[in-house]
């Protein structure tokens, strides 16, 4: 129940994943076990693993789900981190500065004490209470265990029809991970594009590549519930409008902080139901509890308001710098500006800023720029398309946004704008950016400074 | 003589590639032919191509050399640009406001007024007065009738041996060409290590891709000449310690600004030879005359000195900047970054800002560090290496330049580095990029972001 023993302190981390095992890490790599004990809690059965790479080892594209983690609990134990697998912890206390734990196999619970909280908790997917949710048959993909019983599921199912529920980043890369395993594949998605992290004209072209790709894709279409046979197995997808017969049902329709325990302890929680950090990632009013990863609300750093978004990048920077502070160095995580990339198939998605109703939402008034280009010198052999669309702030010509849809090498170019809205680039400073240029890379002008032009244009041409 | 004539003004333009077209295109683009008459004088054949592609029409990527052509003669001129093609400017004379121009075909000559002149004279390539460097059997590739000129070599070679002279980009693009022409290559190659753009050690990465591609390379290798034939025609390439068998060589030996004209009419050039302009692109001390592309010095923004870069992208630029000043715009060109990127084969290779060299030439003291990850996670299939080098400034931590040798995706990474420098980040900023992350990208922590933290550890241990 003591936390310190001989002057050691002690670090209990709660969750097993990136930001936890980041933190633990790095603290590690600052204080030696003589000067700090650090405990880990992971109700799952690995660590450190990438969540992100599902659809892959989902798809064959990675063969086993092993190669998935980055390190296993027996890499981090040899590193004196004591990390407890199926331990799950059940209380907060904080002003007892102390955690309740469970042990899944003896149901045992101990309290143990902190000088050093970490909470990365993660997130859960959304499975609204909807009739047919939990049949057998409908797969989350959150965890490597949801990975394995997806892959279980397609050896058993009954035929090669396959229904994504949701179509953002995972709906997409589930899609294809179907798509590669032979599944006739669905897609139905709330919303009157794919991918609703972009505008919806960027999401349309989406949509079309998608449909290229011999994936039925049904926008604006709310899932009421699961149909299920007599069996109790999923068998179809219901919508207000239709009813589309599956084989398998994954839902990829996001993901919420997962906060009860912190709700619980009475830990401050924004609006997104993340838990709120400073800049250090301590968690707000609480010296020693410090929280990172998917349960965190970030600082949107371009719309000056928090959100909460789950992605592995984020979540090794956040314990990074939680471990960098609780083994007594100075991090801070500033913020993001919204990054994200993906694929499906050979389509290339990126986009990074603010979408004009992200403009709207926080009172930022812009002009719109979309062009198109190609990948490569238009010359070189499989040249693909590339759609950028820019916002830039009326006036100021502040870059705001850009999304980016198209072949090989769009993706990672989002990087450019990332880069350009950290720094607060205007378009007309974008446009003389010296970007790196050779014909099997990019046309002589990038379609970053293409798309940077015309916003310049589109700044001037609205005056006042 | 008389350059306006009912209020109509002049432009001149000497140079039909990129700068000078981009300038005469964008000028009409402000102003109609009523306005603005604009001649473009060009000695060659052709107008608008890329010089840049010639290495893949060589290589046969490309399969037609004027598919390099992005805008011919006759679209120039249905655009109203008198594009007067093998005439070739002989004089300048500011004072008079004119230029004396022969056309190769009759030899007659004429002088032809203006009310603004562009210098658009581009750039020729090194070639040193050896014996033997005329040889047949001897090609540039400056120019496309170059490039035919090679390929027209190739057809009639002797036999299979090709030795490319120089190690920088043309010369590892021309062997890349030969050796996929199936040729048996070998690069002699005056500096210690290929890529001399990069600092060595990024080079001798360079080199042992090249060695595991089946080049043959050879540094610290001064040419001394070619050996000729008894019919002529070049044998091999002789170096003070070798002799290297050839039935071609290929001279990748750089450019210098062709800037002779303007030399003689007493306009102010640089130390470097090229012409010396403002940041609208103007010459120095001269109202009415302009200069872009390969001819002109440009201002590195990272080293606080003029530079010669000959790179389709700044001539498009400064073209632009030109053209839309004289249609009475405003626009500036500051300066570059010293971003370029290439390939050989499957290596990709990039360099912006400075090396330990120019560090040490303009006075920034700095701490380096080198890093290797991979393209993608590291469990993706296809996960190749990536070295990425960055250097920082001692104390300040400024980023003064990244390198990067590596597989798919390295070299437009670059970019990310590029704006940095452009923006001034530090690399403790650049810790805290939002970068794109997705398996088939990146690995959670982007190569950029592994680099620039082990740049900040190397700014901190070097304290004072």
């Amino acid at each position: 129940m003591n936390a310190s023993r001989q002057g050691r302190r002690r670090l209990v981390v709660i969750g097993g994943d990136a930001a936890g095992m980041s933190a633990a890490s790095q603290a590690r790599r600052l204080r030696s076990a003589e000067e700090l004990e650090i405990i880990a809690f992971e109700r799952g059965r690995f660590t450190s693993y990438s969540a992100c790479g599902i659809p892959y080892w989902v798809s064959g594209t990675v063969p086993e789900g092993k190669a998935l983690v980055a390190r296993s609990p027996e890499e981090h134990r040899a590193r004196e981190i004591d990390v407890r697998l199926r331990t799950e912890v059940v209380e907060l206390d904080p002003a007892g500065g102390r955690v309740r734990s469970r042990d899944h196999a003896s149901g045992t619970e101990t309290w143990t004490g902190y000088d050093d909280l970490v909470i990365a908790t993660g997130a859960r997917p959304e499975r609204p209470p909807l009739p047919g949710m939990d049949a057998p048959g409908v797969y989350g993909v959150q965890t490597l265990d949801d990975g394995q019983a997806l892959l279980d599921g397609l050896h058993h199912a009954p035929g090669r029809r396959a229904v994504v529920v949701g179509a953002g980043y995972i709906g997409l890369e589930m899609a294809e991970a179907l798509l590669k395993r032979g599944y006739e594949v669905t897609v139905v998605n709330r919303s009157d594009a794919p991918m609703s992290t972009l505008d919806p004209d960027m999401g349309r072209l989406v949509h079309k590549a998608m449909t290229g790709m011999g994936i039925r894709v049904r926008n604006d279409e709310e899932v009421t519930g699961i149909r299920t046979g007599d069996d109790g197995r999923a068998r179809a997808v219901v919508t207000e409008d239709a009813e589309y017969p599956a084989d398998i049902v994954v839902l990829g329709i996001g993901v919420r902080p997962e906060t009860s325990l912190a709700r619980e302890a009475g830990l401050p929680l924004g609006e997104h139901g993340g838990l709120r950090t400073d800049l250090a990632m301590r968690v707000r009013g609480h010296d020693n509890v410090w929280a990172g990863g998917d349960c965190v609300e970030v600082l949107d750093l371009v719309g000056g308001r928090e959100r909460h978004i789950a992605l592995g990048t984020h979540a090794n920077k956040q314990g990074q710098v939680i471990g960098t502070n609780v083994g007594g160095g100075y991090a801070t995580f500033p913020g993001v500006v919204g990054t994200a990339v993906s694929k499906i198939c050979d389509l290339e998605i990126a986009r990074t800023g603010l979408r004009e109703k992200d403009a709207r939402a926080v009172g930022r008034q812009y002009v719109t720029a979309t062009i198109e280009s190609t990948n490569r010198a238009g010359y070189y052999p499989e040249a693909g398309r590339m759609t950028v669309k820019m916002l830039a702030e009326r006036r100021t010509g502040r870059l705001l946004g850009t999304q980016i849809v198209g072949r090989e090498g769009s993706a990672k170019r989002v990087d450019i704008a990332a880069v350009a809205l950290t720094a607060g680039l205007t378009v007309e400073q974008m446009t003389a950016l010296d970007l790196g240029y050779a014909p099997p890379f990019s046309p002589v002008w990038d379609p970053i400074l293409v798309a940077a032009r015309k916003a310049v244009r589109a700044v001037q041409e609205r005056t006042g």
